[in-house]
């Protein structure tokens, strides 16, 4: 009996060469390819990243999965997602479901993936993260020797921010654009503006770095996919 | 005048396929590859996972890092090979630096581009780390949603680490071969045992996962690419 199987592939932060060599092949190989959707952007990024790599004959199907949704709506999609993949992959093809990023990190992926039936052969394949593509591109160190590295979301509880931006840690504020005002002070607080840096859109052509963030306003409107790296200890005139 | 520039190049955890597009297109283009070895193992594995993508006629520089110098022999040894490839650079080739792993987490080539003068063409290109590597391949997710994720070295100090341990964040614990029976018995204490894994050399041909920690003896004898994902919320059993 044939059987498909299917693919958890991380295509990493925007540039289509950040993607894995292994990733590569696995889309190649893909028949059906399953990517999310943005209402709020009208696009796929992920499926704008794997662009160059898809053959023609691959089957695209984009989903959407909205953010502000309650619990059981989520849930209804995730399910109805799962159900269609698993179809495909029952039917004996090559299934392939896209993330931003790694796939196993703040990624709807591991949704879908824990509401799998077990018999489905799965395969995951690792992406590179939008911070390390950062620390890349900016010149700025996520961690070194002995230092701790925290990773966060700005979605969190305020004081939870505050707690790590008043800590020891190195830190990577995720979805910056959530709650800016408030993380600005707590930065302006701590004496940080000038320590941490932001990117928006890391890898991608919209890509907006901003090496001190005193030239930002507290009221500047960020893109959604914009980050705030910490460094206690880098020296940026180095 | 004709100058050359310096590559920082993250090839990843191990597997030649986990290298980006854009690394793989770099090395081939590289001139002079220098690469970490270990006096240790004998061996560079940052030189090994390359290996297919080097072109026959590039220079390859392997140069040891010990771990256990005191600062100032390591500092001099940093300078030392800062100024070789600065000279390789300034007489007009390619060259790259290669570093396992990502290149701005816990590298070696981050204590080097700290001590580049400023007129030498540097680009820094991310790898895979080890944790999303080892997270894809146990289907062990680092974080999601409003989780926030903690990644330390097992050479920290153990109040540090148990500090991490006792808390509420998911945690990556690199270097777990370090005071590996005190974190072990952190991890019984904190009834961790059968929620944490532990993964060594992900994605090379020695890997070795570990589901259920307690089926380790505390004095097991860990390979150094030793790692433990603890995710607080994650069911193993799905």
């Amino acid at each position: 009996m044939t059987r498909g199987k299917l693919y958890g592939i991380g295509v990493g932060p925007g540039a289509p060469d950040l993607v894995t060599v292994r990733a590569v092949n696995q889309i190649k190989e893909t028949e059906v390819i399953y990517a999310p959707f943005s209402k709020m952007t009208g696009k796929s990024v992920a499926l704008s990243i794997i662009e160059p790599y898809i053959e023609p004959n691959s089957e695209i199907k984009t989903r959407t999965f909205a953010m502000n949704y309650d619990k059981a709506e989520k849930g209804e999609i995730w399910n109805d997602v799962v159900e269609e993949m698993v179809s495909d992959v029952r039917s004996g093809k090559t299934v392939a479901f896209i993330s931003l990023g790694d796939s196993m990190l703040y990624s709807t992926w591991v949704s879908l993936l824990e509401r799998l039936p077990k018999d489905i052969p799965v395969e995951i394949t690792p992406g590179i993260t939008s911070f390390s593509a950062i620390a890349s591109l900016t010149h700025y160190p996520l961690a070194m020797e002995e230092e701790s590295l925290k990773i966060l979301a700005c979605s969190a509880p305020i004081a939870e921010i505050e707690n790590a931006i008043s800590g020891k840690e190195n830190l990577v504020l995720m979805k910056a654009s959530i709650q800016f005002p408030e993380v600005y002070a707590l930065l302006e607080k701590y004496h940080l503006l000038d320590q941490a840096i932001l990117v928006s859109n890391a890898s991608q052509s919209r890509e907006k770095a901003v090496m001190q963030l005193s030239e930002l306003s507290p009221s500047e409107k960020l893109s959604y996919f914009s980050t705030i790296l910490i460094n206690r200890s880098w020296k940026k005139s180095k």
